[in-house]
């Protein structure tokens, strides 16, 4: 597989004299990818009706010309203020009722069909012009569909649209009362049109109405994106792209990655540290300038999973950002320990965000490779060094791990309508079996529910998995695998209700949750032997194996052949005991990793990444502060130092 | 007087072919009393107009032939969607300005009349149906009135009531501007009409506005539950009962009360510790799986003045909870604990929430005897366990205590209003005054402010009331009592002014109030012998003894006669001295108790609860972990001890 | 010049025949100045047209008969309830599109043409009658400008002025978004029509759109105020005052000032210290009873400027008030304090605020000279020792300070708008440089950004000043002063875009900002030799000599002849050393303070003031707790000492 540095370039921002030698510029530094476009429905339809895309063609032109390959995005994630004026109602509404007004981006609302006709006919005009250019070969779908919580709409559009989906689903209101459990407090709908969005309820709304919405909600991403991707393949053989971000649930990528064939995401290390990761000030002290050593592979994994095996880092933080609360500097290094941590984990392009600095509008303070003068800022030395390692690396291709997490969207759907106790969130627990993963030295593959192929895996970890298939588990068992199942899954059906039978229902495995319980910050409970239960805790029976128990002797890690049920939300020590008692049972052979240190192996080549700002070692080698050393066959055989700055 | 069990129980969420045996079960477990209907409008008339209530015969038919007696609830907390449909301004509108929809329940406005008259009519049915119906021995209005903030409503509705309910109070305009001070900002009104609700103002309203805002919205809870209560007494001879809830303070419940036969209230010990105490982390972490030792206590004592003497706990928390922030469970012995705790306060019913475990809808995480696939949970036995300890103790009544504690509804509102510190709120003043008593192993009475009858009293306490009616003082006076007043009482008139003739103005008790600090957190002051004075310091004057003063000599509790005025805010240890200087004063006799265990004299019983997870000894006797011990002339007669679980 | 004691009266508050006597005490209570009718519209007009002035004539009479000179107030900032019912959309709205009701003050928008033209109305009738009347000695204009957040408005009437004002200033909509950079995410606009208020955005509005609307906003409030002064020019020679408050930026001070004689300001110390001033525990808990040393002599300082020359404290805090947080007492020798240190910095009149507390409406527990029901409140003891001091005094006049410091309210616009750090602040970076300026025992002068007069200076600092004009930094170097510049001064064009030629962008200063970080809390850097850098820290490059640099070599401070620019927020250490450096290269003569204590030259005095609770010791003489000593020729001649209470 070839991998290939990118940037994200906007000539619609410069004079466009400036096209040629940045192009060039581009093209000396070892990027080979450039993205345009995205943002620039105004230039490219000012007045409705009129399109100008003569610039675009010679931008492309240009940047062809340069030997550059482009990425062409459509613009329907800045619709001009005149959509507006022609849409009044086009605008997504806040939870607390007030419309999300023209000024910024992303400003429409997904179940929109007014709007959704207005992306049909832009993308078929771009897709028919340039679905055939040469120069460009790959096209992305709008931008970072959800980013400023755009997923979730309370607009009259939405509440007519999801009236739509529930008649689609349930056929009858008399179904969906008895699916959602409505007598409960005489909730019972007498027709569709009766039934209104779940925000300003005077208390909690039933969560099945919430769970049937954020379904309904999620499926309007991927209709709209489905607009655009079909229209798109009808005029183009390049790969179709959508750039995902940090950190949101509100949508299932594995649907909307169904219709593309690439995924891809954009990827800001030290933004993410401050904006949107539970860690302890220690922890984001020490990280403060690297990025957390976790929060991007995680990505990176689950992206790969997504795109079905092809991804991208389409938005690579190069720089100080301006978004976060606080947008430090990155440690000389990191700009390209990102890039090569990417390619590690089979990034196919890492593209920089962006060439130059703007010096004007909201993102002024965000770094570029350039300063807003044209002078280089220092992340363009570093993207010169990731291109030169990637000149010395031989050309390898991502392998199966050992290991894979099941990721569910719906799941985190479920337990943000009922977290049932504060310290409960799904991405916090799938994120912290894979830093304990991460911790063992392990390559990891995420997987979704729908996947029932786990030939080849050894070890399967579903946590959090609110609905739990049966044939999920048997298909595991099937592979050979080890199916370590929980805390909290199989805990609720399809509509939102406690399963029948019991928790977590899983045939062959004789465990059941008798009672849960939340607990609140340093009210955990110790375990026998180390480490401790925070958060969550059920309380378990039956008639297998307890593994691990409280120091009160309440069973919390309990299993039978190769079926294992951990009942409580372990803090890292705990963790770290689960997977290095599951890797044992299951075969798979640890390399434990020092903090802050962390390994993936690729093809023959294991890369070590070091987000310490001091040197490491391993297996008796020194890895650099904020630096790379790639292994062969046991030996270094490439790294990258850049720590003196 | 008798003292029975009961449960609350949804035949309209379980197949009918399973009520006959639960009612068995009910039965064999020792409940006597089974709650039912007030959540089940939307099958009483599924259909505007349409009544079927065969469903309800036959449920009250099949319980009441087990045995069982039945309380009926009105279903007025959860009016159906069709009556949205027909009384689209009957919502509830949040102080921003937005509705507060449909979709879960109490969405309705205290004011509304096409409400009132649609709650009159379905009262009106199912009085006249079931009002002589032999099963049907007691019956509930509406639910948990105020839960979910549900009392101040700010609706056009709510508006029109209230200037309606100025020119009842005022008559003229003129007058009303004169009680309230208009003239302060110019704000004067030339008419009732202009009169707005005080939500929304540029920076603080009128406080004299807000208190006859605050007023006007009591007295529209009064009004509503009048309308029942008036339909109901016409047609049935059973007692009338609403289940209150804790620690609700926007009605006066004093004035509800009176239109009813017995006050009943909501009883969730770990629920409420978690979310509506102010406590420290440590004592929190402590009563973790307790809940807090005088929080039921205090609203034992508070609703058996409102129930006029009679009272009930009507749902009592049977094991984990779902609405807190966090929701543990009971340690072992605690479900049965809170029970006999209520009945050692009196109680004629305890009655567990509920029956069976719902699966579905907002309280599929909230426990029940049972689980929802009908085993039993671990609160059935205590429940038996409860039923045994009632079996072996003899009929008592509850006895007058010696001390009373003032409590009024109308000064919560006033320091809602203008809490002059952010350290002062009503509720944790007097709630810290009954920690105080109760820390002295005393029984307490609470009284209203509209109370005379002070005969067989020794000392009566009314810390915060923020008028004082020179009568009331008078009463304590003249039944022998001592008067212990403040902080703060005595400080404003009926209409929010600071009274002409100064602080607190009481007759024969020569203190005056010359300037008041409220305190911000840790700035404390020390009181000479001991204790603190925090969040709230008058400065007073006067010849009246002084008792306790500051290290600075500012004095903090002055008296004379038989009169003593408080003027700070004390923390625990200078409660504890004020209590007993004015027991010593009273010629109280005190307990005092270890932390965590309480006593209650009921009858010829002394009930000692030790909500530790440790025993504790009193008397030399071992009162048990999470258990009761009840002495009766000094030698314990029965245990209850679950603590193994 | 003349510096005398003033106080706030509301006759419309009191029965007529408690006028006389009220304006006799206050006359033997030392005060000469009475300010009065500032709220008293419905009382002045109480139905639309009929004006009833008759009652302030005799107010007037008979203060003035007493011997007192009067400030009139305009009424404008409490219009009466009719006036909203005659202009319903005259409401300010809030940034969530909630209109701000009737019900306390301020409830306008300034850009209400009809609002202004009743303000006109109103100001024509008082002026035509009182302009000449020889008793109203001095004008006041509305009141408080700006308090409770009341200087934005997103109300359509804002809209359509801030489009209006946009078409002045850009003249054609495509000048517009080239000034803005609309083009960043397709937000240009096709017609001044289009353009909307930056609230409600999806995510942040574009930095140049917020920066015009902050502009228009605070224009609004210029034009606002123009209309009254236009008009009480044409019918008095009296001086024109507005009573500003403290920390209040969003409207430009200094071009209101343009339009007045006379600045005056609303000193809180207490109230400010809790509830506006960001300050440790520590700090707080230790001048809780006295407010914060610099505050009140930085609005003092800063009022002079807004002035030209000559202010007023309008408000004094003469005991609690009522609307902070928490809202202690001061300790005796306070109230004097405040009034000795405005006199120090120059004001002609201390006016306190009120002469007798309210004992209704929204103000009844703030303090006056008089308890409500006329005694004596301890504010007027001290009240009478001010006066005491004042004759003991020579008159003196204020001379112009070795040191200036720029105050622009337009970087604090900009820096609200894109802070980039959630630690950086505009006030608390000015605040932090003055402070450090004062702990050095020097005098301090502000200037606005459009000074170019700085003869007489020897440094000037300009901390944050987002747009430099080369004039200004000219002008300071004519002068022969140092200009010390810096951080994040020159950051950004008049129009929110970085400078084309980088930043700070000052001409024979080789200083370049390459890179900026911003820092969480505890992540500061140390500097060489002491102190640390906070918040914010630019990467400085440049031929310029290095200062000040990090422990890791970071450039901190650089220079070049007499321009100097610091790239980074200094904590208190570093600050003393930027100081300490300056002044030794400027020339300027250094007094260090020990902690609470401050100094400020007064003509022939030296005026010292110790906020501390105990007495402090200046060059060998003690200066009491809370207390003042006035020096003269290097010796004490003065004391005001009242902290034995």
């Amino acid at each position: 597989m070839k991998q290939e540095l990118g940037v994200c370039y906007y000539p619609e921002h410069w004079p466009e004299d400036m096209w040629a030698k940045d192009a060039a510029d581009m093209v000396a530094a070892g990027i080979r990818w450039v993205r345009i476009g995205e943002f620039a429905w105004s230039r490219m339809e000012a007045v409705p009706g009129q399109v100008t895309l003569e610039w675009l063609d010679r931008a492309i032109g240009t940047l062809g010309a340069a030997g550059l390959k482009v990425v062409l995005g459509t613009p329907t994630a800045t619709p001009p203020r005149w959509m507006v004026d022609k849409h009044p109602d086009m605008l997504a509404v806040d939870e607390n009722g007030a419309p999300r007004k023209f000024g910024s981006r992303r400003h429409y609302c997904f179940s929109h069909q007014g709007y959704r006709d207005e992306c049909a006919r832009i993308t078929q005009i771009v897709a028919e012009r340039y679905g055939k250019n040469p120069h460009v070969v790959a096209w992305q779908t709008d931008n970072e569909y959800g980013c400023h919580d755009t997923v979730i709409s309370y607009s009259e559009t939405a509440k007519m649209a999801f009236q739509s989906w529930c008649r689609d689903r349930y056929e009858t209101v008399e179904a969906l009362n008895e699916a959602w459990g409505n007598i409960f407090w005489s909730m019972d709908y007498a027709s569709f049109e009766q039934i209104e969005l779940p925000n300003l309820t005077v208390t909690d709304p039933n969560p099945a109405h919430v769970l049937a919405f954020r379904r309904f909600s999620s499926d309007q991403v991927v209709a709209f994106n489905k607009v655009q991707t079909e229209i798109l393949k009808a005029h183009t053989d390049a790969p179709l792209i959508h750039n995902y971000m940090g950190r949101i649930l509100e949508f299932d990528h594995f649907d909307v990655g169904e219709d593309l064939d690439i995924a891809s995401w954009d990827s800001y290390p030290i933004g993410f540290l401050s904006d949107r990761l539970e860690a302890s000030d220690e922890h984001k002290a020490r990280f403060l300038r690297q990025g957390d050593p976790d929060m991007q592979a995680f990505h990176h994994d689950l992206y790969r999973a997504v795109g079905k095996g092809r991804w991208w880092v389409m938005e690579q933080q190069p720089g100080p950002v301006n978004w976060a609360p606080y947008n430090p500097a990155p440690l000389p290094g990191m700009v390209a320990l990102w890039a090569l941590e990417a390619f590690a984990h089979g990034a196919e392009v890492v593209s920089y965000f962006r060439w130059r600095q703007a010096p004007f509008a909201q993102e002024q303070m965000h770094a570029g490779l350039q300063a807003p003068d044209g002078r280089e800022a220092p992340g363009m030395d570093e993207a010169r060094a990731v291109a030169d390692v990637l000149d010395m690396l031989k050309e390898q291709d991502t392998q199966q791990a050992d290991v894979a997490l099941v990721y569910d969207y719906a799941s985190d759907w479920a337990w943000k309508t009922q977290p049932q106790g504060a310290g409960f969130d799904y991405f916090r627990l799938v994120f912290a079996a894979y830093r304990g993963l991460r911790r063992a030295g392990l390559s990891v593959d995420f997987v979704s529910t729908n996947c029932r192929a786990f030939s080849g895996y050894k070890a399967v970890f579903a946590p959090g998995v609110a609905t739990l298939d049966p044939t999920l588990v048997s298909a595991i068992s099937e592979a050979g695998a080890l199916a370590v199942l929980g805390p909290r899954a199989g805990a609720i059906t399809d509509e939102f209700m406690i399963p029948p039978n019991g928790r977590p229902g899983v045939s062959n495995l004789d465990v059941r949750v008798d009672l849960i319980e939340s607990l609140p910050p340093h009210a955990g409970m110790d375990v026998s032997g180390g480490g401790k239960v925070e958060h969550w805790h059920e309380r378990l029976s039956g008639a297998a194996e307890v593994f691990l128990k409280t120091q009160d002797g309440a069973p919390v890690l309990m299993g039978q052949n190769d079926r294992w049920y951990l009942g409580s939300f372990p803090d890292e020590a705990l963790w770290d005991r689960v997977v290095s008692m599951a890797c044992e049972q299951a075969g798979v052979v640890m390399a434990p990793m020092q903090d802050g240190v962390r390994r993936r192996r690729f093809g023959d080549y294991d890369f070590v990444v070091n987000y310490n700002s001091f040197s490491a070692s391993v297996q008796g080698h020194r890895v650099p502060a904020c630096g790379v050393l790639v292994f062969e066959g046991g030996a270094p055989v490439v790294a990258c130092d850049l720590s003196s700055g």
